[in-house]
């Protein structure tokens, strides 16, 4: 009895960021004086900026008096944060977003990890490689996969290549999918899909009636003002896309905890015997069901980041990130690195030297230049040969970080 | 393709609290001079103490500088909230619980729809009937269950009647089953259980190998030194039961979100083998992989509740509910109401007059009372016959909305 969900075992032991952790502790004991700059996992540095501030204070006074106290609020989120969003994030992009169709969470991490409960346990996955651990995690969780296999896939989901031949950007597989996860700009490689390749995502998946979930969790980073910053950009995305955004990166949120997800009222599925399903009706259940909306606190600064104030702050601070992701490029490609990625997006994606394996540089760099970043191998087979570099901190401690890899690296 | 999860088309399209909220905004529409007097979904109307609000101020600051700046935190949850959890809901009370063992959550009605995910695709579920809705809603979705039957009854889940034989606390079943939900102090019946049922409850989990999921998001509204507030205070429950708490009811949390399991080491699930699984490994797994902590600027707020003038206040704050509830159940019972729980929950449960359907009882207290309540049908068939009133409101609203309901139906 108590029979559990064994999904759970399929799952490797040694999850990546645990073990990253874990190498770090030991060199860090063996040379305490070692000053060890942090360039793996991407987690912002620059604090909550003056206007998110500001609106949270207001926030805390409002629930410290019965008047202006907010007990439980629309599980979808406040209008004033959906309203911010839809002007700034999408009729600013000529793209018309109506409010029942964003549902305001607690970061995409949740997001993304639990969209999957709404496809048939049977359904077919198709996810890139390298990709972001946890669109694969949670649907080995969910049942929908093998076992994990010697060539470090998971039996029964499709995988889809991104390699220096396609630029990293995956293309279309050629087995029909229920359901495709894309991110762009893409962690871990830091590459950008441009509007010919969604337009081509967007037509294969129409003509096959596949679902994507475009990851754009990433997308104030964009540099380029050609390239969409959400597949709603695109002819045709609302009948076959849901959307994740997040204020993690654009705001400074990790620490503070809010995202959102958007479906478009006509997206539909397919129900067990053929009757088409909305997914937006499927979700906001979902949503009703087992959440209970973000704290209010967090809303008001979320929706401050939309402010006149809190956007120049913000993208102030996107810039930042991104000075120092264009002097890492530079500097490391300089020293003899081939670089991808770091246009559009706060990550590095660097071939390893001499073929070495991802876990051998991160054990190199780390006891060479004392520099921690992540092994391209631990976001999939695909990853091999590759590492990620974060722009997220100081530009003191960014360019201590690139001087330090050209002494030891360079050739 | 794109083939969804019919499971969740299983599920009544009508949900209790959204149907409430159409009844009563069409006697609204019709009636605008009534002034209504809400006592239905049992949300907190008095605010966030100062204790709690300087500490979620000081929170807020702590972000805005980046020497203090917090970005992603441990996934379990800060040191600081689960020592203080540790010490004050569990020390206190003579059980002891690792930090290792409590997840911080954002909100019990996320941990109590996800716990399930634990179990296995076909393990077996009881619940108690009338029954807080999202333990029935979360295995539908999951798919654990037949339809809907006339009866009212998911097909496949094992029910436990609460009635006035038992005094609304059901009786472990007849047949063995995987996973068991029971809720104490109970939604939506307001009563509790003593410690000899507490026990009954584990002898039997241990006996048949069920794990317990016990709900105590109401503990604080115990005012019997003689009943437990923890499963973990019963010899034995180590082995066979989770918990859930809330910091919602408890500090008035329900805008801000924060609630917290605890998962002992030893608790053992049966993997598909037969193996022994550590169900606190597999949630930590879960909760690393789909979660991403929660605001440290809440749990700034939340580990406030537990200071000494955060005690103070959030006590004084119960109390003053639990007073609402006492002047309730006296006026309605001298009214000639037959009354269960309200002396350790702050949910008063109702006989309906005449027999009267827990739907028309709901409509005529709306119409002659100018008060809305919560008709017991909502929490299951079990709930038929009775009605859910509760003790959020002010004092004044309260005593109003007795005088009214006396007015209106005493015989």
């Amino acid at each position: 009895m108590a029979r559990i969900n064994d999904n759970f075992a399929k799952l490797p032991a040694g999850y990546l960021f645990p073990e990253i952790g874990r190498r770090v502790r030991a060199f860090s004991a063996a040379n305490p004086q070692a000053q060890i700059i942090r360039l793996g996992i991407g987690d912002v540095t620059e604090p909550l900026t003056p206007a998110i501030v500001a609106a949270m204070h207001k926030g805390v006074d409002e629930m410290g008096v019965r008047a202006t106290f907010r007990g439980y609020g629309p599980e979808q989120g406040y209008d004033f944060l959906l309203d911010a969003i839809r002007e700034h994030d999408f009729a600013s992009r000529g793209v018309e977003i109506g409010r029942d169709e964003i549902f305001v969470s607690d970061g995409s991490k949740c997001d993304s990890g639990n969209v999957q409960e709404l496809f048939h346990h049977g359904a077919t996955i198709a996810v890139s490689d390298p990709v972001y651990p946890v669109y694969v995690d949670s649907n080995v969780m969910a049942g929908r996969t093998g076992v994990l296999g010697n060539d470090g896939r998971f039996g029964g989901l499709v995988y889809m290549p991104g390699n220096e031949d396609n630029g990293f950007q995956p293309v279309p597989p050629e087995r029909a999918v229920d359901f495709v996860y894309l991110c762009s700009p893409n962690n871990p490689t830091g590459t950008v899909a441009g509007r010919a390749q969604l337009e081509r995502w967007v037509a294969w998946a129409r003509a096959n009636k596949t679902i994507i979930l475009f990851d754009a969790a990433y997308e104030a980073y964009i540099s380029d003002p050609s390239v969409p910053h959400s597949i709603f950009e695109i002819e045709g995305a609302r009948e076959c896309a849901i959307e994740l955004r997040s204020f993690s990166k654009r705001a400074g949120f990790t620490g503070v905890r809010c995202a959102f997800m958007v479906i478009p009222r006509q997206l539909m599925g397919e129900g067990d015997n053929g009757e088409p399903r909305s997914l937006n009706a499927m979700w906001s259940r979902r949503h009703s069901t087992k959440f209970n909306g973000v704290s209010y606190v967090v809303q008001c600064g979320a929706a401050a980041a939309y402010s006149p104030e809190g956007q120049k702050e913000t993208m102030a601070q996107v810039a930042f990130y991104m000075d120092n992701a264009r002097r890492m490029r530079e500097g490391l490609g300089k020293a003899g690195f081939t670089i991808f990625g770091g246009h559009h997006a706060p990550y590095l994606w660097i071939r390893t030297p001499d073929r070495m394996s991802s876990w051998d540089f991160f054990d190199q760099l780390l006891t060479r230049a004392h520099v921690v970043g992540t092994p391209g191998a631990g976001f999939g087979p695909g990853g091999e040969g590759y590492f990620r570099l974060s722009a997220f901190n100081s530009a003191a401690n960014v360019d201590e970080a690139i001087g330090r890899v050209i002494k030891a690296f360079a050739s």
